[in-house]
């Protein structure tokens, strides 16, 4: 099972209307991300430029040795 | 649980060393992205701005009503 596999699997109801979830996941030990900050905000910006977004919110998370993170982008009707 | 609890589960053995995974998710229904193919380079684009990219790999799915896009880029070391 590829590592994406999972949501394939989720229903509907976990994805809110009006909202795009984007993700990032990495190793922590072998992908050392500098200035993951500024790559954070120039990927937001890109959907803002395609997308009308209302809000953002950001999570980031460590499991072991993955390191994601979540960014979940609210629309505008 | 949230979207994104079930990737916090996984092993770190199915995140593959030097790659990082990029996904966006979203409901077909109620989220038109026009000009998605323009997003996605841009997006990418701006992973290799700041990461140094050795190829990457793109898959579209749909899954009932949630449209994802997985990218796995590969990274040199």
């Amino acid at each position: 099972m590829s590592f994406f596999d999972i949501f394939k699997k989720k229903k509907s109801k976990d994805v809110a209307k009006d909202r795009l979830m984007m993700m990032l996941a990495y190793e922590r030990a072998n992908t050392k991300i500098e200035n993951l900050d500024e790559m954070k905000k120039d990927l937001i910006n890109v959907v803002k430029k395609y997308l009308n977004v209302k809000d953002v919110h950001i999570k980031s998370n460590s499991n072991q040795d993955i390191e994601t993170l979540e960014v979940e982008i609210i629309l505008n009707k």
